[in-house]
Parts: structure tokens; sequence; C-alpha cells
């Protein structure tokens, strides 16, 4: 999808957030700022937002010098989401249907976006956990939960740490040794690079793989080969979060899109409120669809 | 005060939301946010908020040839507090403390403010005047009260359309006759003009003058001979709103402001609670003071 004019106040928050996670200095913080307003006022909108994105959070990398603004800030999530894990595991394990409320607790989990907010609590993690529960869920799980079933392999896109460790949960309700997790090239924002899956014990699940971008989503053009070859053979593809959305939702693939959705642009595009959990399969023509066979 | 960078994100939606105001062109929304990026890019952040907010919606203005895109919104704001008019009044007449509902009711009203957030319902201006009654206000309206009773001469500086109804059931309450009410001197966002002082019947009861500028606050150096003569010359001054905040509270003279405070960036440098109503009086040293004398 393109990119909205109402992205491009999140994109100076974004940057703003970014510049303080890089440093602590206020000069510093307004040359980016102010050196991303250009790169904005100049940009090509009809490209997805994680496409700019990545341009303005490269360009800050390199003012600052630091590689990974977000590495301490993507640790506490992910520690935060493994102390809840025990107990999450638990309930999927009694639960009436569990593959239900693992993908519940997987789209809730996407909740930790720090480009759709400034900041993510504790509190707002576990609130978003626990009403993952019983809140309204948009989108057919049944034919979601057959497709996996009957899948040979399944390529699963996570994003944000800390989500990561929820998309575990989920992960393991899906056919054993048939999933390929992958994360991003190179840190950006908080999104997922390999030390999260390792950190959320995806590698003892699952094979990971990275898609060698930096982009805060999957623009394929900018993807290594084996990323892209994998992404045209997998029998499913599962992506997690806005970022993904954005930049997958006109593929030529089948995706099975999951996400909390969490801002306005994304809610017009979809049809779907604000603050909603969802499941959108998007078939091979851009509509609904079946996985891609 | 100076424009934090924070200001910045706040800048670009409300460049976005005026751009929709005044046009249904969507090439034009995008033309005046790429302007108004390389104009914040390349911007004076000494300035307080509104100096530069004042450079944005004249372009704005100037591209579009409407002069003042806010007016029906203006209109419909007056029109609905109009109507809540007669039953505050008569609340405020058989109130113990008719001087505090009075306050109180005038800085709920300035909730309606179009510069701080996109859209002002009818539910929530109903919703801000209800709690004004009981939730907690900041500030010392016993000196308030003293200082406006014993002056000669009061200038009161309004802030929006819609909130200047409001503003009327304050100015009720001041000494007759020692009131001079002030507008801005040409539309920009929704701040009141003198059409607006007219539609809430304030000409009745007080002299109107306006300050000469288009600014959303009041930019001193900007403003006309006689404005700035009232102002030097008053006796108490009292101003409404953020807008009036972030371009007064630096300045030589004794300030009563009455606001509710509406985002982050004047909660930090007031030390209040966004949310809160206050009345925050500065003295001639900037610090916390008694009226001019």
């Amino acid at each position: 999808m393109i990119t909205s004019l109402d992205c491009v106040p999140c994109f100076a928050r974004q940057a703003l957030d970014a510049a303080r996670a890089a440093s602590a200095d206020p000069l510093l913080h307004e040359r980016i700022l102010r050196d991303v307003l250009r790169m904005i006022a100049a940009g090509d909108l009809n490209q997805p937002p994680p496409a700019l994105a990545q341009r303005m959070h490269r360009h800050l990398r390199d003012l600052t010098g630091v590689k990974d603004p977000y590495r301490a800030e993507k640790d506490h999530s992910n520690h935060l989401a493994l102390e809840l894990l025990p107990d999450l595991s638990a309930r999927i394990s009694t639960a009436a249907d569990p593959f239900e409320l693992a993908v519940r607790f997987a789209a809730a989990g996407n909740i930790i976006d720090l480009a759709a907010k400034t900041g993510i609590s504790e509190c707002d993690i576990k609130s978003a956990i626990e009403s993952a529960v019983t809140e309204p869920f948009v989108g057919d799980l049944s034919s979601f939960h057959a497709a996996t079933a009957a899948a040979s392999s399944i390529l699963y896109l996570t994003d944000n740490a800390g989500e990561i460790v929820f998309d575990r949960l989920l992960i393991e309700q899906l056919p054993a040794g048939r999933v390929t997790v992958v994360v991003r090239g190179a840190p950006v924002i908080n999104d997922a690079t390999k030390a999260d899956a390792e950190a959320a014990g995806l590698d003892q699940i699952a094979e990971i793989i990275d898609n060698g971008s930096d982009a805060p989503g999957t623009v394929l053009e900018d993807c290594s080969t084996e990323f892209r070859k994998r992404f045209e053979s997998a029998d499913v593809i599962i992506a997690k979060g806005q970022g993904n959305y954005e930049t997958l939702s006109n593929t030529h693939r089948s995706i099975f899109f999951l996400l909390k959705i969490k801002c306005p642009v994304v809610a017009l595009r979809t049809g779907i409120a604000v603050g909603t959990q969802a499941l959108i399969h998007i078939g091979p023509e851009g509509g609904t669809g079946q996985s891609g066979e």
C-alpha cells in the first residue's frame, strides 16, 4: 500500500523517538528531525510507509553511529514476554481450542510496536494479552487452521521483539518441522532480528532465516535472493504486523496477515477498527482467497 | 516559550487538518503538507509554536485561496456552546461559589481547540463541561478573584470559537464595564475573531477589540499598536488557552493564564498533567506573582 498523508506526522514522531533512543544530545535530535522532514518533503509517497521509514532510520543510524538504538528496549520486551510465557503456554494447553487461543495471543503481542506508538508499557502488554482472550477477533480462523495443518512448508514473517515470544505460542501449534521463521536482516526500530528469535527460543523449534533487509516491513525488492526464493516457494505465508501488511498486501502471493490494527490509516485500508485483533487473508489477486496452491 | 521538537509532528498533523478543512483536493493537501515540512525543516524553533503555525496557516490560505477554512466548524462550535449556555448560566446563578464555577466552565471550554487535536465532538465538549464541575482545578482562585474584583481594567484574551461562549459566563462574573475582550485580528485555525465574539453576545456586555494579528496566540511584535497599548496599560490580563500561554508566558506583564492542559509539551513546561484545568499566574518576572500593580 502507498503512504498516506496521515503517515507523515507519525514519521516525524517516529524519527524523534528513534533519535532519542540513539542519543542524549538534543542538537542531534534536532538535526535528525530536520533532515527527516526534508527527506519526507521530497519523498515518494507511492512507496509503502516502511520503505520511507527504512531510509529515515538508516540516515539516523549513520548520523548517530548507533547501529541498534532500540537494543535495550527489545531486550526488555523479550524479557517481559518470556516471563508471561509459561502461564500463557499452560492456558493454551488446557484451552477448548488451543489453536485459536495461540492465534489470539500472537495477534495481541503485536501491540509491542514502537513504529506505531511512542513507548509500550508493561501494563499495555499485559492488558492486550488479557483482553486477547475475550475481545472480538476479525478473521476466519478455521480456514487458517486448515491451511496451516495441510501445508508442507510455512513461512512465518515476524514483526517485533517481545512479540516474537508470543509468536512462539502459535508456532508451537503449527505442524512441527515445517515452519521457517523470518526476521529482519538488520536492526530497525524494535523489529525482531536473529538475536530476538534466539531469545524467544525459536531456534529450538523452527528454522530461523533473515530477509536480508533493514526495512521495518518486507520490501521484497530489498530482500535477499535466498529469502525471495523461500517467499515464492512456501506453501503458506503468515505475516505479522502492520509493517508486513503495508509492504505485502499487494503482492502476487496469498498471505495470512495476523496483526493488531494500530492506526487510522491501516484501519481505513482494512475496514477494521483501531485496536482490533485481525487475521486478514489476502489471496493472490489481492482479494480474499485461499492459500496459494 | 520556544518550540519543542515534540511540536513538530503536531504541526504536520495540524497542517493536514487545515488543508482538508480548506480544500477537497488531495493533490493540494499533499502540496501543502510538503511545503509545511520544508518550512519547519528550515524554521527557527526559538520562536513560540504559534509563530511558526502563523506562517504555516498563512501559506495554506495563500495556496487554497480560502481565507477562513474553519468558518463552518467555528459556527458549529458557537451554536453548540450557545445551546448549553442557559443551563450553565442557571447553574452559576444558584452555585455556592458562582465565580469558581464560571472559571471552571471557561477553562473547560478551552477543550474546543483544533490546534491541539483533530476534531472535537459534541460529546467531548459536553463531557469536558460536566467534569469541569468536579475535577481537580490547579490554581489559586481566591487571589484571582480578588485581583479581578479590584481591577480598574481587565484585558481578556480569548482563544477559540465556541470556547468564547463559555468565556461569557466568566466575563459576566467580572466587574461590569471594566472588561475588554480581545480576539484575533484575522482567522487562523478555529481561533475566535470578532464574528465569534458577536455570536457569543459579548458585544452586549463588554468592549471587543482585535489584536491585529493572525497568529494562533499573541505574538506581541505582530500585534497592532492599539492592542499593545492596551496590553501595557491593563490592570489585569487574563489569557485563555495554550496558544496565548506559549506566546505570553515570558513577557514582562503579570498574566493569569486560564486553560486546559492539552499536550505533553505544555504539561512538561507547566508541571501540570494533560487534561487538567489550570489557572496559572505568572508574575512580571516570569515566576508566580501578583497581578501587575
